[in-house]
């Protein structure tokens, strides 16, 4: 449903204007597909508005370029082109992150992971994207290379109009509390279950 | 996790090979967020497949243009004009679908919807599609405006590799039952709940 019926009213002393501009925290969680998927959906949606989107992929493969990636950057390459929706940018931990000039290490992650959360503060108090996708974030936190607190404040205390998605398991308590909107992506039935391979186009 | 670990082998007699081309049935459900969103997500995977894309949207307004459609459609010029990617067709049932002569009418949605419902048998025959959408079809089947055993026996049946997405509300259970993928996307916190309005680029 698109557009939702408010089932309460507001009680923050804003205007309806000042509600439709917002910024949005948005986590995808739980065990099932779809929590990566809908946040590249939600980019679409972000494209289609103009809005510079910014990708930061924290636990992936350099080496692994996913559909969505493709798609999104041709979009990105349309706009460049046309002037039609807005610029992409995706950017992968994998081996060392594609702004730097020194390549990770395999054995370093948790190194790249704050190179990675310094980047998007920097990003943020530019006010450079109009939607941050941060892909599996919530294990970025879980396993301590950021420190969970500091990326509340940094979140909380974002200037302007900034949308964020958190993709990933098991979210620590302080997002969900901070989150605007937190969908548990939960698996009623999955083919790898039952011995089935996954396959490109729909895996991948 | 986009290459998931197998738990279970496979006992049906397949190749590994046949087993990764084997035409999957996913169903978004749930309460929550993302659904359709997860399914627009899911079509980027396809387009870069080079899949021709089918989606057909059974219950929103035809006036309603979400950002999806506008995003995915330039992918599908691009497709025209670059070869890249796949072709892309966006249908609407809204008051009457793209390909009929006839305009539907705001009175008779089941009409409307069956003929959405056997144009789509006629592609499955035809093979149109390597990926369908069928956006919002639980209602459709809820509503009894088609056969679900009717539909549990074309998807069962329908040739080749065509992918298909259903996604809705309280999917039949005779659809779970032949579903390759369940996902049940389930609301944990939704700014509607606390009175935000919805906004352009998140919530359209």
């Amino acid at each position: 449903m698109a557009q939702g019926q408010v089932t309460t009213e507001a009680n923050d002393g804003l205007t309806t204007r000042q509600r439709r501009n917002r910024p949005i925290l948005l986590v995808h969680s739980g065990t099932g597909k779809g929590k990566s998927t809908a946040a590249f959906g939600l980019a679409l949606r972000a494209w289609s508005q103009g809005w510079p989107i910014g990708v930061f992929q924290f636990v992936k493969s350099a080496k692994w370029r996913i559909g969505e990636q493709t798609a999104l950057e041709a979009l990105g390459r349309l706009h460049e082109e046309t002037g039609e929706g807005g610029p992409v940018e995706w950017h992968k931990m994998g081996s060392g992150w594609s702004w730097s000039r020194k390549a990770g290490t395999e054995e370093d992650h948790a190194a790249d992971a704050r190179e990675g959360w310094e980047e998007i503060k920097r990003r943020f108090a530019a006010e450079t994207h109009g939607l941050y996708v941060l892909d599996e974030f919530t294990y970025v936190m879980k396993w301590g290379w950021v420190d969970v607190d500091e990326v509340v404040e940094v979140l909380r205390t974002r200037p302007g109009t900034q949308h964020v998605v958190i993709t990933g398991r098991d979210p620590d308590p302080r997002i969900v509390e901070i989150a605007d909107v937190v969908t548990e992506m939960t698996k009623v039935k999955h083919p790898f279950d039952t011995g089935q391979k996954g396959q490109k186009g729909i895996e991948w």
